[in-house]
């Protein structure tokens, strides 16, 4: 039987600690083509690329340990994922894993995340996909715990494939050597974050901004991705891109909108 | 009893023909405050500005039918509603309202539209928000048709309020002088994007590409935007960003990942 093929991406950019794990893990279960942006696009949310020009080259970033087949790309995570789809991939992956992101992408983080997006973009183009992310900022946080948990989810996907039109958001906590307490399937906990400008004056005299802020969590539920994690537990959220909020269809057909 | 107060803003930049022509109707609803991208940044999706810094600054641009506030903002979008929020409204809105987009911003598009994800992030902290987009890219499209629909929808989100979590996504279809057939609720159409890449050569020798595409239907239901618009009625989609698949947590927690 032939190998899957795993097309791989992140938005921290293809020399990220994260990514490169990601490889060597995804390099245990199937063919790994990798291609992912030359620089970190982090907070990307969903953009593409559409009023400039994109640039792909061949690469090879870790001769011992990365892929056979390395692309980086100028665009953006959801421009990488098109790319690779319709250009650079010899046949249709079987599945698209985007990560491993340094920090979380839990809660309403999804919403910003390249990581995510890329995935999603997979997803949409019908392509079972999953978002991984490691609770833990720094760009040399230890991934070597991730190695379990990923595994054991991307088998299951690849088993059984992933219901269509979902794709998966894991969270993984930082668990600062203590093995993770279980895999929980979630849902997006409810909350915010309370913005703060840290506002600045440049040499040349003009005012501009730092965007900085607090994560809230606005959800006490036990059920969500932020509970999961607090208890050192991974967190997998299925993730749609079916934005339509079905419930209020009925409310706002009482709207008079037609007299 | 003081008027409503309303944030306008767009993707396609403060000095847009549809952002100008929003400004005016709103006028007519409330008073208005601008924060506009100071360049397009369509495509944008809910990217967001972290690792650079951003600029405002008060402007004028129309001074007969223009705001008496209006800042143009370095950032994207979503950039744009968070600093309206925290630095420069002088009160928390009553509405925001992001467009009118050059181009539709229906199924599948609403994921990749920087018009909705200005509007989500208005809905992401708690504020009644509507993104309006008409089904015509043009530049000088005519947008005054589109008066009647876009006062009846605000004016009804401000009489009722907008369930809470959700964000109204607006499109309005091209009617040639025609008037529309009427405004409905609907559920965002499947589909994707058949993409295609234009592949160039620089005149330095450097291959490059164009993202270019196909808008691919998935879905014929008549229940949905894309359907609602192709027979000249006006389409409204309540969009949540909790992007949980309710209905795929039971089917995946039938996978072994604890064992």
């Amino acid at each position: 039987m032939s190998k899957p093929l795993i097309l791989v991406t992140n938005d921290d950019g293809i020399t990220a600690p994260g990514l490169r794990m990601l490889i060597r893990f995804m390099r245990e279960l199937g063919d790994v083509v990798v291609v992912a942006p030359d620089s970190p696009q982090s907070g990307m949310g969903h953009a593409i690329t559409i009023d400039s020009t994109l640039y792909s080259k061949k690469v090879v970033i870790d001769p011992e340990h990365g892929a056979p087949e390395e692309y980086s790309c100028s665009g953006t995570p959801a421009d990488c994922v098109k790319l690779a789809l319709q250009e650079l991939l010899p046949r249709r992956p079987d599945l698209c894993v985007s990560g491993i992101n340094h920090g979380s992408n839990a809660s309403i983080n999804v919403i910003y995340s390249g990581t995510m997006s890329a995935a999603i973009e997979a997803g949409i183009e019908g392509i079972p996909a999953i978002g991984f992310s490691l609770c833990d900022y720094s760009w040399d946080a230890d991934f070597t715990p991730t190695r379990e948990a990923i595994l054991k989810i991307t088998a299951e996907a690849l088993n059984n494939g992933i219901p269509p039109g979902v794709v998966l958001n894991v969270n993984i906590p930082r668990t600062k050597g203590q093995p993770v307490q279980g895999i929980r399937i979630c849902r997006q906990a409810r909350a915010n974050w309370k913005e703060r400008f840290d506002k600045r004056m440049s040499p040349g005299g003009r005012e501009y901004y730092w965007l900085t802020g607090e994560f809230e969590l606005l959800d006490k539920g036990k059920d969500t991705d932020h509970w999961a994690l607090s208890q050192g537990y991974v967190s997998v959220v299925p993730t749609q891109f079916d934005l339509t909020a079905h419930h209020a269809i009925q409310d706002l057909n009482n709207w008079t909108l037609n007299e």
